[in-house]
């Protein structure tokens, strides 16, 4: 079967967009999908790049393009009220619960959190509850976070080594696909991956 | 009727990429549309923002990206030897084309002499011959790009004060639509505005 890596930031609100629709796609193409949380910070700092809100004039579009995106997608999208969102706990966090077979929910919750109910995560206080309401175990996933600490650190460094430069970030294999706009050429390599297989 | 613009640089791939098909979408979509040249050069200094080409990791996923959509357009693509291409002299050309009619065909004779053929297009006497190939008064027109001098940074000023900070860039009436992977919410905005019109 042909597979695919999706790195994400609960912080990015593409990635957040790309979160509600990778799940489709990945039944579309019959590829096994991997969530993987990464610190998008991170990422920005090893590479130089920088996040569009730091341009005032591409910040300005982005929230108009983000408009367009969710009204697209036919998503509920509101952008938080505190931005860039504190998102290192939720993404130790995100760590903790893949360990317990629970990212997915997990990452479900904290997006629909941050870019739909704008509700903050970067305390423990804050997100317990949150994990807690989706039915996962808040408190003990938000004090399994700090042990998390070096595996975010590394999955992100992967991601930087492999190539990716923001979020979110997808992989084939060591073929890179950046932004939720390039889902579409995502798709066609992992259609074209699976054709190139014996049935 | 509906109209859109057109903000371009030769020395923009994506631009490239969108003179290829801005005329069937402005035909799709029964909109005027108007050709207008401008400095990337300037529209990325007065914004504070970086051509992708600055951030490594993002040039080299940009060189993926270009061959992607190359290939899903149906269009050939090379990416120059020489890059950024100096592109003053031929947009300060492609304004003096536009005064006598000519802005569309120098426009595709120049944009293919760059991205299809890596032509250099920097001296009149490397420009000149281009446009004469393509039936153009090519040494007229070089001869001509010095006076409009003036002319393309009021050009290039206006797409900042509107809020551009890239290349391509397209407007409906004062709404921006950033990029060549934003054509179809430009389509979208077009389509909306001609329903919106008694017929």
């Amino acid at each position: 079967m042909a597979a695919f890596e999706f790195f994400y930031d609960f912080t990015s609100p593409y990635s957040y967009l790309a979160s509600t629709r990778v799940e489709a796609l990945a039944q579309r193409t019959g590829a096994t999908l991997r969530w993987r949380p990464f610190l998008l910070g991170g990422v920005l700092k090893a590479t130089g790049n920088r996040a569009p809100i730091e341009i005032p004039a591409k910040g300005k579009h982005m929230l108009q393009d983000l408009d367009r995106w969710a009204k697209r997608l036919g998503v509920p999208f509101r952008f938080p009220s505190v931005f860039p969102v504190p998102s290192i706990l939720a993404l130790r966090a995100a760590l903790a619960a893949d360990k317990e077979g629970l990212l997915v929910p997990f990452t479900h919750a904290v997006f629909r959190a941050v870019w739909v109910e704008d509700r903050p995560i970067g305390k423990p206080e804050e997100l317990a509850p949150i994990l807690t309401a989706a039915g996962l175990p808040g408190p003990r996933l938000a004090e399994a976070a700090p042990g998390e600490k070096e595996a975010l650190v590394r999955q992100t460094q992967e991601a930087v080594d492999r190539g990716a430069f923001g979020a979110p970030a997808f992989f084939v294999g060591q073929e890179l696909f950046l932004g939720n706009d390039r889902m579409d050429f995502l798709e066609e390599a992992l259609l074209a991956a699976r054709a190139a297989r014996p049935a």
